[in-house]
């Protein structure tokens, strides 16, 4: 049986998870916090990390789809656990704490809580230490895992997932491009702390902040969100949400001071051309809604990258805005960023893709007889490619509106409902009118954490864990 | 050059619809109305169409796709021309006016005045009289032009896009089919007349409304729609709503006797089960809504009824019903009735074609090597036809979006503007919170306009306007 081989891996996931757990710990410590639900949970964790990893099995070779199990479960097993030191000690229900959870693992940032600054120091910075191992977790698996799919027969949807330059190409080895992804991660981090830290920022603030910027999550440790910062702060989360939507592709031909493939990348024009359009939206619609072209422009620059990196941090109330830019943000939210990225969303990759397969339709009713091979970044895109990328809409659809489905029976107004599940599913966590999600019903909140879980795994993963393949 | 073609062409239906625009007047001279500009417009339009028959061309031979040309010219010019007696008969503007005819041809029903009521005799006709001409058009379009694409290799696309049996296959020739068509649609109409009759309406609004659900349109001679006429009346209305969203195939078999198709009809089922969900779903909803269960009842069926079936009568406020059936509503009104019935929408077809591939995709992930055709009403569909039919909803929902961006311009709520934008693409009409189109900017009405026309002709004739095709 090839489950215990799965399991057997989630036991040393759980046993690294468990050093994580301690973290929190240690920060509350530090400020003088004796609670020990961290230390207890962590306790817990390595037992049944350990007791999961002594599982006795022959099998020794893991088919791609096992590491997607894997994957899907992992994401499971550790928001569940993760969301014990939340309930013990906010004395939130289960149900709250897992939503608080999994909107930190996934990155969403979207959060229960009316007020966060009444938490203990502990709790903030697990929130935001959530977003930063999430972020960790969504590239090793998108840019590490979904590549070695491709030579397992079965996972044809998900190794056409991700279209364009994969890191792989450029290491052989998973461990050597896991190590270059996570010191652009880590690096990029630290320079945002050190800047936010010039920005006067305080210390604890700073971290969170760019753990939560990093993992395009959004928890901020302030009611505010980071409303109350300097101006040079808030350009400076802005400018890093921005960056940590783009590929990170891009940061290693940086590296490789490969110009020229990044002047090329059809993702990066196209996403920054988004996020301009964007900025220049917001900033046209609310000039007499602040004060002055200074305010409006920072918030269109903030709220742009805010919005378009689905992280959702906001340095003003977002409900000035009028409708125009409700629904491009509506769509932004569900488009997202780059591939890649430590974003959620459909990815601008594949946008890109759909209208090109649309152009190519267009263009076939003017010369029938052509046979045109849809390319991007350079390369030829399989049929197989684009039928998958065509089916991953429909699905994100079809999902999208069962859960607004649920999410309606609560009677809250349609746009109140659209907006949150567009931005749970898109992971993103700002949204209009309504200050915390604590206004849905429990079987909302399940739904929608869900949907961050789908979001966030692109889909496919988790349906390959509800279906057993028979072999 | 085979423009000229397509214009003797126009120039002939314009003849024959010179005559048809005889009709309101003769019904305004009964109402004691000397109002003459119908008769202006008849002569004009006769003048017009000698004039572009008498175009001198040496092709004699049409491509398919000239006739799709011919289909999409001839919607604009008749709508064109069916504007200017509304324009100068209730003194609105012309864009205004045109908003009313499209909606009137392309059997949306969406209407920009406030009270009906105070309108003339021959305008009311001359509403639902144009429902009831684009009724005919679109069986004719749907039934016998769209299969005759068949042979014309650049209408891969079209030809594609009606899955499951059509009527040519019963009749070798189209002049037949459309006999039979006519037939079956000239006698739903009288039936429901009668009936309506019997039911005590007044034989004009018998008349209209009948027309106007034949249409599927729903332009109501009264302010409150249907709301004043007798509970008979209304289960009559909303009965050949339901009925007149039926493919006309099923009344073919149904003459034929040949009854075991029908139980066979898969797009039956699934339209009939949306319709039955739709109807619980609004009842159970508004038990509390309104006296007494029968009322509710009655309001489930009714406006289960016009929304499936993109009709938009109504015979209450339906503001009343709780999110969750607006957000099922919208999806309806998107989705719509059975493809070869007078419906506006997606087709719940291509909805059964969707959830079959995207089901393939899934079983994909299980048995990577299985290759398995999909079947659709007992016979197997071409994946070329499923690969359209993926391009046709990327188009719908691209247009749809492009639509409600401009009209969010206008400022409105998010809610109003998306139900606006369904309803008009959808060809629906009826809509939550608003009483009439009148409070969009003219740009608003100018891109619902064209979402209509998009809507009621399925996007790819028209363009297949705007592109040249070089040979």
């Amino acid at each position: 049986m090839r489950n215990k081989l799965i399991y057997k891996y989630i036991g040393k996931v759980l046993v690294g998870y468990s050093f994580l757990l301690l973290i929190p710990f240690v920060v509350g410590l530090f400020f003088k916090e004796f609670t020990y639900s961290f230390l207890i949970c962590s306790f817990f964790t390595i037992l049944l990390g350990f007791l999961l990893g002594k599982m006795k099995t022959e099998k020794k070779y893991l088919y791609a789809r096992d590491g997607f199990k894997i994957v899907t479960l992992s994401w499971i097993f550790i928001s569940i656990i993760g969301s014990f030191p939340i309930m013990v000690d906010t004395k939130i229900s289960f149900v709250d704490a897992l939503f608080e959870s999994i909107s930190g693992f996934t990155t969403t940032g979207a959060t229960i809580f009316d007020n966060p600054e009444i938490l203990s120091k502990s709790i903030l910075f697990w929130r935001d230490f959530m977003h930063f191992i999430g972020g960790m977790g969504v590239l090793a698996f998108a840019m590490a895992i979904i590549p070695l799919a491709k030579n397992d027969k079965s996972m044809y949807l998900l190794k056409a997932e991700m279209p364009g330059p994969t890191v792989s190409k450029l290491f052989p080895s998973i461990k050597k491009t896991l190590y270059c992804l996570y010191g652009i991660y880590f690096g990029l981090t630290i320079i945002e702390i050190i800047l936010l830290l010039i920005g006067g920022m305080p210390v604890f603030d700073s971290i969170l902040i760019s753990m939560g910027t990093a993992g395009t999550g959004g928890f901020s440790p302030l009611v505010t969100s980071c409303g109350t910062y300097s101006v040079f702060a808030k350009s400076i989360v802005a400018l890093f949400m921005f960056l940590f939507g783009v590929n990170f592709n891009i940061y290693f031909l940086i590296l490789l001071k490969n110009f020229k493939s990044i002047f090329k990348s059809e993702e990066l024009k196209v996403y920054t051309g988004l996020y301009l359009f964007t900025v220049f939206l917001l900033f046209i619609n609310s000039l007499s809604l602040f004060n002055g072209v200074g305010e409006a422009l920072l918030n269109g620059f903030f709220n742009a990258s805010s919005f378009i990196s689905s992280t959702g941090y906001s340095i003003s109330n977002v409900n000035v805005y009028p409708t125009i830019c409700r629904i491009w943000l509506l769509f932004i939210m569900v488009v997202s960023a780059c591939a890649g990225s430590t974003c959620g969303g459909f990815k601008v990759a594949r946008l890109v893709l759909i209208f090109k397969i649309i152009k190519r339709d267009i263009q076939k009713m003017v010369h029938p007889n052509c046979v045109k091979t849809i390319t991007f970044e350079g390369k030829k895109v399989e049929e197989e490619t684009l039928n998958s990328t065509k089916s991953f809409m429909f699905l994100y659809i079809i999902l999208i509106l069962l859960i607004l489905f649920v999410v309606g029976l609560d009677g809250l107004p349609l746009e109140t409902s659209i907006n949150a599940v567009f931005t749970t599913f898109g992971n993103v966590g700002l949204y209009f009118d309504i200050p915390n999600f604590n206004i849905f019903s429990d079987v909302s909140k399940i739904a929608m954490s869900l949907g961050m879980l789908l979001g966030r795994l692109e889909i496919y993963p988790i349906i390959a864990l509800l279906i057993n393949r028979k072999d």
